[in-house]
């Protein structure tokens, strides 16, 4: 049984544009979107991560598309931890759509202080809350 | 002649929805950029304003479509002070195209603190970069 | 009792600008993704309508803040309709927030048909729709 | 002499979140833009590559940040081509600030039919537009 957890997403009508499917950049918005709800549904609400300090940052993102999503249709945004290391994490996401992929996500994060403080390792609250690595497709 | 300060918008693709023309809340992103410039073209740039303690809300906008603006339509937005007040300020947006004028917007600000002091009188520097009440249409 | 239909929004964490408030253009992106619901609540699915020849087009559309909005803050739209013309009709909106009104909006419709006809009367299906004129405020 | 084609953005204000730097997704907007002014320059406006029967479609897109962009930070993106395939073609992008890499992109689009026939080898007039490859990173 796949227990990936899954965010719904609304597409709204002006994320469409004159092609007729979600413009690219809205994927960004629907997976930021996604990581905070991962984490909160992990017992991490983002402002108790920042409230204790701490803040992620991207460093790197890429993003396949295999169709398009029109304004109607039904999707999620499938979220897994896909690496875990000392300085950075890397989630997976998948735009889901009556069970097919149409758009992989990968993103890659770093965690910063929220005092100005830069990169630090990854907090426990924060890997604690991450789960183990299981990724949606090879790294 | 019509010396009325106008900026040039760069209509994006992603702008142009699925009915083919701007969807309507990107008005209020030209308006912006376009006061900002207006401010600026006057001798206030946005950050000095910010550096002196001040910045401005909006407490009222409103918006009249003509008609709609595709994706390669060479516009500009016309920016004048219709109103100046003692705690609040409006300014009057025309979004042209070849002379023609596709969409009316009236803006009301309030100037706050920075430092969450809230709502003050207009400070002689603001007073002095919004220039003379010249509405672009009745108040 | 209030039997208004409300919408709740999810507030992105990229609608926050600098000041830590919900940029005020996404407020009409909020305001169409409830005007959507409200007609699908009433029984017209968006794309019916538009598969009947009909779309709609705003003419009008003005904004009141009394506050802000910030990320994590749970929202709802309330959408009533105002007045119903024979070519024309007004929707209110308010956004709440316990109860709260933060924003109210208010945004003239007109019809006009799929296939490039222009303005029409109003059609029946979306004349039910609609419902009876219960502004949220005066008009 | 670097003589690689620049186009200058306009950050907007409400491109920038609570963190003070421009949201991710904001650089595939960016990235859009400069896509399209780039066959501008060379040759090919977008809208005569449309009326000639072919558009573009992403399929994959990556992008690294090197660091952040703020509200007044005067940008260009760099856009190259990168590899020139049958089916596809690779654009590389890079956010400059002053000189210093602040992102790099890099895009691979297939050639679509305007008509809903699907993919097709890359048309000569595109092809032509997009020059000779000279990737701003390895490949």
């Amino acid at each position: 049984m796949d227990d990936t957890f899954t965010f719904p997403v609304n597409v709204r009508y002006l994320e469409v544009d004159a092609q007729g499917v979600v413009f690219n950049m809205w994927y960004l918005a629907y997976f930021d979107d996604a990581m905070t709800a991962y984490l909160a549904h992990r017992g991490l609400p983002y402002d108790e991560m920042t409230a204790a300090g701490h803040d992620v940052m991207l460093v790197h993102t890429e993003l396949d598309w295999h169709g398009g999503v029109a304004w109607n249709d039904p999707i999620v945004v499938a979220v897994s931890l896909a690496r875990l290391g000392s300085t950075s994490f890397t989630l997976d996401f998948q735009v889901r759509r009556a069970g097919e992929v149409v758009v992989d996500g990968r993103t890659v994060y770093v965690v910063i202080g929220t005092d100005g403080s830069g990169k630090r390792p990854i907090p426990d609250l924060l890997r604690d809350a991450l789960g183990p690595e299981r990724p949606l497709r090879p790294l």
